[in-house]
């Protein structure tokens, strides 16, 4: 390994102690010694160990990772400071008999991030003790990015527009939507992509008007909407962005639909800044949608965080109190959907700064005509 | 819609039909008449909606799903005889709102299936009420596939085989392990699979005794090991397979090691059929490594049901007490890991018979040479 290698990996450990030391801050406000984490994304953020099995208990002077056989040699090489258990049998089963052995009787949990079965389960197995739910404390953390989690997002924002442009080059009018999709998602894994972050949405014609549109054989056609709305995951981090293409050129009615939504898209963009409520940069969309007598054509909610997972706090909702802060990023996707004539949707990821926000996605947000 | 399509549909529709009857039948035996569905897979088995967001009440003489608005259309187009109910504020309080007005008071659901966040809001909601846990009741019925059923998991497994065929004609050792694993993933998709049904493992060299391994960009190079393990998802239905492949030739040892795993793969193959215990299908695999002193060296258990879901019951693990029954699709994949030499694993599907079972997957199971 390098040196400078040595450096980012030293810096990096740095960071997730960090993290630990302001969780324990914020447990300790809430009267807890013990959280159990049960989050895999959360235990990612907090340790750097991305198997998909875990359980991290946070207690005030140290960490341990339960985990399975699978993830021996992995675990122990990408966390340090852990305390890594290996079960044969059952994770939880060497969780619980740790617990007994270090006499910990009152714990707080993760009540997002645990089903009914495993809470019945570790509830009934801790009789006596206190199993106690706690609500997004380490999802509260992640909403804040660090720069370097920003340039994570932007490298796979980055590489995800480079993935659009690859198959804009490519694309045939006489390609089914599924076509479209799968090369889109091939380009990201080519371009370095561990995976899509989500199933890429491609949807033509009327099948535009449907804003979950899982892709199908049907050709995209020419003289058309076609929404494309894909991400990558990148060293971890999620992308997000919805294109709107065609071949040849749309009618009068569908470009009218595109510059209404582009309109709301540049409001809600234009709306975001440190201190302001999510709640505001939605409406701030919704307000240019009714002038155009769409607002009861945009469905959903205007974004929401993105990081470690694609979906994350905040949630960009008209009735969301919470105040953006500087280092969130988030994802501005105002839509339109008329049954008959199409559906339009425009995404970007932005990061919000004390002066308003900087837009991460470079792709030019305008109609593509291939 | 051709009268072929329509005859199709309508058998699926008897179907599904037959399934709601049997689930009332048992939810009856266990004294319940409502059940709240929120297992996603179940919901589909039901009903055949696809949607990523719903809860299903089943109830005896009705059937009322909820979904958000993105859905609307799709709902009522896939379902047949269900009541569909669009919230456009939280699928949740709509569901919450109709048993009110239902005056339903008493509801079991599934443990298995929902979030303790969601129990604990539900709970309170229906203060008075009861709200009970029942484990595994469309689970149960879903372990046992029916002709048509076992004819998509034959598609799917088949296009699985195809990728991969695909993929060996074209791979060389200076790809990276990503690289192959997206041109599977690709392969995949151009055939017409819906997405990977799960993240493609491909390991070369040392990495290949990691069973889970990550896919990274490190080269397959010649002369090693290769651990190839993918499946697709296929008109809603899984496949999986694990194949070992090298450039040039393997050592005496690496041979030695994979002539072992086949042995017990075969074995496993051979313990199968309807009436015989899961465990004993698993241990017949352990019992031939334990001849080659590899029984450390398999650190998972033999298999796991496949269908809607890429795992599902049964588990073939060591202990597992349950009796094999005609119908059930299962994959058979013991596996070696040493550490320093490589790690061999070969998975089949098979469907369990009464006389034994059909090996559902076509690709020959030596070490592929390429």
């Amino acid at each position: 390994m390098s040196n400078e290698q040595t450096e980012a990996k030293a810096a990096l450990f740095a960071t997730r102690q960090a993290r630990v030391a302001q969780l324990r801050r914020r447990l300790a406000r809430a009267e807890h010694e013990f959280l159990l984490v049960s989050g895999l994304p959360n235990i990612r953020y907090l340790t750097g160990f991305t198997g998909s099995s875990g359980y991290l208990l946070v207690a005030p002077d140290f960490l341990v990772l339960y985990t399975d056989g699978r993830y021996d040699i992995q675990a122990r090489a990408q966390t340090r400071d852990v305390e890594v258990r290996i079960s044969t049998v059952s994770v939880l089963l060497a969780f619980l008999e740790d617990l007994k052995k270090r006499r910990i009787r009152r714990l707080g949990f993760e009540q997002n991030r645990i089903s009914f079965d495993t809470y019945q389960y570790l509830r009934g197995e801790l009789r006596g003790g206190r199993f106690q739910p706690l609500n997004g404390l380490v999802e509260k953390l992640r909403m804040v990015k660090s720069d370097g989690e920003i340039d994570r997002i932007r490298a796979s924002v980055d590489l995800n527009s480079c993935a659009f442009e690859r198959v804009c080059h490519k694309a045939r009018p006489n390609w089914s939507e599924a076509r479209l999709a799968s090369e889109i998602e091939y380009q990201m894994r080519r371009l370095g992509a561990e995976r899509a972050a989500f199933e890429t949405i491609a949807a033509s014609r009327e099948r535009s008007a449907l804003p979950h549109a899982q892709p199908t054989v049907q050709n995209l056609r020419r003289n058309a909407l076609i929404v494309v709305d894909h991400g990558a995951m990148l060293d971890g981090y999620a992308s997000d962005m919805t294109r709107m293409i065609c071949f040849g050129r749309v009618d009068q009615r569908q470009r009218e639909l595109f510059e209404a939504v582009r309109e709301a898209q540049l409001a809600a963009i234009g709306a975001v800044k440190a201190g302001v409520r999510a709640g505001t940069v939605d409406r701030s969309a919704r307000k240019v949608l009714k002038k155009f007598k769409l607002e009861k054509e945009f469905s959903h909610s205007t974004g929401h965080g993105l990081g470690l997972e694609i979906h994350e706090p905040p949630r960009l909702g008209p009735k969301e109190d919470l105040r953006l802060r500087a280092g969130m990023v988030i994802t501005i996707e105002p839509g339109a959907y008329v049954e008959g004539v199409g559906g339009v949707r425009i995404e970007d990821v932005v990061a919000v700064t004390n002066n308003g926000c900087e837009v991460l996605t470079k792709t030019p947000r305008h109609l593509r005509v291939l």
